[in-house]
């Protein structure tokens, strides 16, 4: 089991790993609850509940997972569960799950009796490398994605690779365009491995995912330690989101898994960074090709009018300018604003054609 | 008019006096918003908007007031329209209201994009004096009040006394129990002032007001200064709220003034402060003659057995155990756990038969 620091106020530790589990109840006791409520799906219940239990005796509190019960009547109802079950000051939730649900309980920790601590014990690949660390909590509006939030950060995090053994081949690889991600923004020879080792990672090889799951976590644990809440640095984890929530606001969180939406909107950020000026063909093409060979993605049917709309109501526009995380090189990443309309609208259009 | 710093991270001013309001629009623009959003309610908006709209430019958005519909749904509301009138993370909300409209506006700046700044220009005594200081924000569920919220510190706060005039009297005396609170647990020289001058307080002396309010919000800004996010010494301002929010839930928020609610609160904590050797027979006695001079309170109808059941409910009780705010003598505060159940009992139903 690797362990990565996270050097926010308070720091805490992810751990990754087969077996990392092992360590939950040292991890919950440090906290000294008064009682521990677990969040999470009917479906990772099943799977790796009777697991979890094992380790650690908990209340627990079942929701639908889906980005569109990613919602206030859904935060309404794990509140009002947590009450009626005793939650008081000193208990502790632990958000066992993927991205939604770590999102989700994140939320209701960060504002039952206005927060509680959580630990946050991600079961898929993605949440994994992203969605669990950072602190950024929330839920979706019918207008779009993660519009209403907190930052609160986990007391730990667990992440256990075992569990992505019954993840579908899907969410797998949505998953890896995340990790593909903060290699093109931060870590070369993140990117590199995922270039040799496609097939090994693909068969999930428990040794290099072990390791490539560590790189990515190690990106994202530096950049959010550095901008806890989001300045200017954090926004480079946005690579390929400024088009990506716009494809899943578009097909109202149906069409697309996350890692999906993201991946297509780093072949449209690689796009726009050629036509920018602000990066080589060659790394557009080392991009786009490896996000094609850890495909197949589903096609963009949405209009491309209607997504440059949507791009348009983004969190990430400010006072009306779309920005937009580009990366000059394989590896680094810089915010750019001020995209000439034609440039986007052709990136946009041509993931539309692709 | 007078400025009193609260010194939180960042510290923040509280404007104080007649025509404080003119000092809204400094306040605003050092925020160099994008937009700014009020968010009030038609009543508030009916009597103060005009005059509002004479300082700062703004978009509109009106909630319900009233603490049932300090809820949820209300929150998706206001963050949807947020939305469709184009806010984004530098735009700025001002919560135009009293206490309910100020936790909301708060909460839904606080959690909107994960938080773009507030300022707060209470139109009530009571939130002039307590809820729009500190940072406090929420909406109830059915289970109880305030159980989902954030601390979300205001950047400013205007309390432009003209509006207290067009307060209905009731109102008015329910925000002066907060005062003699405030009196009660910090400032033996404001509880003295309280007795001498009711006469002129009540018949709303713009003077007296002014330093009245002014010391009661110095109290407050003191102890949140302290204790940004409610450890220890925060919970002193808790002072009559274990009670109070029983007997506010048992009604469902409808019998009684939210200040009301508190001085039946103080009432049953001087009681409890008697008969469990913490507090001087002549000071509770000093205490409640005081609370009853404010008066007169809507009578509690409410089965003891009822409340006290509630009290365990509360936010405030950890681990099974309530706590209670008592205070030795006028002027200081403590929390005090592990009351005996008769003492407590016997409080309740002193209450109930008043």
């Amino acid at each position: 089991v690797k362990t990565i620091r996270v050097r926010t106020k308070p720091p805490y530790a992810v751990a990754i790993g087969e077996d990392a589990l092992s360590q939950l109840p040292a991890a919950i006791d440090r906290l000294r609850p008064s009682k521990v409520f677990v969040i999470t799906s009917p479906r990772v219940r099943d799977f790796w509940g009777k697991e979890l239990g094992r380790h650690v005796p908990a209340n627990w509190i079942e929701v639908a997972d889906g980005e569109q019960h990613k919602t206030l009547p859904t935060l309404e109802r794990i509140t009002r569960e947590l009450v009626k079950q005793g939650a008081d000051r000193k208990s502790v939730v632990v958000a066992f799950g993927g991205g939604v649900i770590g999102d989700m309980a994140g939320f209701a920790a960060a504002t039952y009796m206005r927060g509680i601590p959580v630990v946050q014990v991600p079961t898929t690949l993605l949440a994994q490398v992203d969605a669990a660390i950072g602190g950024k909590t929330g839920v979706n509006l019918p207008e779009g994605k993660n519009l209403v939030g907190a930052f609160h950060q986990p007391r730990a995090v667990i992440a256990d690779t075992r569990v992505l053994e019954t993840l579908p081949p899907r969410e797998f690889r949505a998953g890896l365009f995340e990790v593909i991600k903060s290699g093109a923004i931060a870590d070369a020879r993140l990117f590199s491995t995922l270039e040799r080792e496609r097939d090994k990672v693909l068969a999930r090889d428990m040794g290099v995912l072990e390791s490539v799951i560590a790189a990515a976590v190690q990106v994202k644990a530096r950049i959010v330690a550095a901008d806890e809440h989001e300045g200017d640095l954090r926004r480079i984890l946005n690579f390929g989101h400024t088009v990506g929530h716009a494809l899943e606001a578009e097909s109202n969180y149906r069409q697309f898994l996350h890692g999906e939406a993201v991946a297509w909107g780093m072949i449209a950020a690689a796009e726009i960074g050629v036509n920018s000026g602000v990066m080589r063909a060659e790394d557009a093409e080392r991009l786009i090709d490896l996000i094609i060979e850890y495909g197949p993605l589903p096609a963009v049917s949405a209009k491309p009018r209607r997504i440059l709309m949507l791009i348009q109501s983004d969190k990430k526009t400010m006072r009306g300018v779309p920005h937009f995380v580009l990366t000059p090189k394989i590896g680094a990443a810089k915010v750019v604003s001020g995209i000439a309309s034609p440039v986007v609208r052709a990136a946009v259009e041509g993931i539309c054609q692709r």
